[in-house]
């Protein structure tokens, strides 16, 4: 039997339509690639998508309230998302809907207001050169038929120290091919009931999303952040019997 | 699709032949207790048991080459164990196999080693009073299906200092109806490819393995400890190409 | 050589004024009575007070810029903290500023923006039984000069789940004498360059802030959360050479 | 006032004596070179050193009694260390003393006993390219004084997974010049009473242990690791009163 998770593929979605490079790469945006890729796996039995430019950025409270998992992929744009979606989508993880955030959505505001740092802080590079993803925690679903490294051809060099708290585990760590930075690339967290996956790889200029590890780790990490069955806390004032 | 489990309860399986009192309550021991349960799960495929007086405390290179979850309950035979069969238990482990260990188990041989600490030591008092186990982590696997708290009517009290290394996650924090003691009583850890769950509630004298709630926290424990399909971590000696 | 700690006191500072109870507690307010016994180290070079009713609720630029450690106790007027000033708080934690938050203080504007969680959540109960705090974790510094555990003799009865995240320590957990509750009472965080330490005692009508073992916990607390001397970050665009 | 920090330094020592090529970089040996930085530090009383030729590898028990801090080099006779020896510097960090392990320490019995896990699997290579250590903690005690990342002109490659528990604090993450590969180079843990620090640079025939920055990391790390004054856990049979 499968599980039954409603996923929603959030892009920000300006590059691919201002940028003749990104388009050429992502005719249908990030996010119709990546939901693409979704769609295939029978756990998950629907996979919508949502834009900035759509009226409440696509995320109305239907939408969210039947969604188990949410992927954010973001860039240029971060302060034009209302704050009111960012609450909306921070209540939704706090109630147990899980969020993959992907690449630069590390500087969005949902994932900074999560992480509670500055998590746009880290060193970056936009040179082209090729990034070394090594497995740290095999036995992690996440890495789940990844092999123990893989090489994206090209990438943006992200670099420590990455503004974020401790991990809860730190599932991949990169390297790049222009110079020494290291990178916790694949880090995961909790927040109130939900499960948070942080993943780097994926510059927009670079076919990355095309790429069958990178399509892997996201699908394991949709299906690890899907929140299973559970007992909501008890919490409040509980007088004595 | 069930996953397809192979599971074995070891029991050091002394008190139950020994002293009348645990024989009423476990006829078959608390191993065949354990086990009748288990096997109502349909993504456990097969449930088998293990006991210190069989020839190499049944635990054969055969068997655990084949196993997916081992169980481990031991109380007053702790030095009985051969130290071969602990390191045969300890290789599986970082191989990948997951390990239950319940109650009393915490002062066993294996839990010892793999832990690197003195795990015997901890507050005790056998008084029969309830304990009341509170769920911490209510989005863990291992909490599925279970209450916000549940009372075990009665039990042997266990108090910190748990002398185990921080564990990765605290899933149970129990306290005792006879005095203020706190415990960590759900805990998990990773050695190696292995997960770990240790879990308090069991004390022999006490009907414990008969609620459905403890029961149902070692089942979950079972399906979470099972190692999921995984890629080996490349070691060794790497030169240049 | 003493380390130079300069520590600022803050006090919501609304229930000594009002309540006759209260004020015989801690005629000068609860942030007097911690800010004097702080005062008696050799380490801490300064201890300043503010309160809600002062302008910028006494936290000015000038004031945090030289702030090393802030403790934080508040009540019944989270809501009445300035955004702006909780803002201030937060930046001066991400640049390094020690956080130290006292009891009510879990439901404070600046606590949840640090968690990124609903730190109101947990079970709460005004009953008055005693409290057993337990030290979970005895090497950590925070820990130093306490005894194995220690009872609060009034306090109000806190119970998990809190909703916290995974904290990086847990160094004391607490029961509570008119139930069975159980709760994560002394717990480290770090956000950004700064270290976080929440805890539980210290209901406002009960004497807690007058008890050794309490002031002692709350001393260390400041000595572990005060910045040492350290290295900024590179952070932001860095180009090949 | 100074603390008053006893440190041992332990060599292997069979490098230094066989190998002219290491034999030039440290006349006096490893143990030698660093214990003369540390005798600099007026918060250490006293610096000896031990090696593995002596009677009981220079470890007596009165001799570790009084030890706060022990650092351990080793790499070609892990083997030869007599498990009773092992066993004593176990028992040793559980009662609160320090470790600080030096690159291929990694493979020692003592580190793997306490870890839990195979800790000489890793990838390595001896090409005697850089590396660079990143700090990831930059407000860890142990990254005091240190740069955000420094070079280690030619050292050894070790390369992820390495088979470690998930680490307290990761305070260091390494690349190396010659290959992809990525290390977490500087980790702590909590045995017991005892805190572990495990620091990757080192390798013999490099003159790693003259380099102001990784002596620097090497001091701090006895500092960190060296126990507070602390309260015993109370343990074991608690009756009721």
């Amino acid at each position: 039997m499968s599980k039954r998770i409603n996923v929603v593929v959030w892009n920000e979605y300006l590059h691919e339509v201002e940028m003749e490079e990104v388009r050429q790469i992502y005719p249908d945006g990030i996010h119709n690639t990546i939901a693409a890729h979704l769609r295939k796996n029978s756990d998950i039995s629907s996979v919508k998508t949502a834009t900035l430019v759509q009226p409440e950025h696509g995320l109305t409270e239907a939408l969210l309230a039947e969604t188990d998992v949410l992927l954010w992929w973001g860039h240029g744009a971060h302060e034009k998302v209302e704050d009111e979606i960012v609450q909306r989508v921070y209540d939704r993880v706090q109630a147990g809907m899980g969020l993959v955030v992907l690449h630069s959505g590390h500087a969005s505001k949902i994932f900074s207001k999560l992480m509670g740092t500055n998590t746009d802080e880290l060193k970056w590079r936009e040179d082209g050169t090729c990034s070394t993803v090594f497995t740290v925690m095999h036995n992690h679903p996440i890495a789940k038929g990844l092999p123990d490294s893989f090489v994206v051809p090209q990438e943006e060099t992200y670099g420590e120290r990455f503004e974020i708290p401790t991990p809860d585990d730190i599932i991949f760590i990169s390297s790049f091919g222009g110079g020494p930075e290291v990178f916790r690339s694949g880090v995961t967290f909790t927040r109130g009931l939900g499960r948070i996956f942080y993943f780097q790889p994926g510059h927009e200029t670079y076919p990355v999303y095309h790429q069958a590890e990178v399509l892997r780790v996201i699908e394991n990490g949709v299906l690890w952040t899907a929140p299973d069955e559970m007992t909501k806390p008890i919490q409040g004032h509980r007088p004595l019997d």
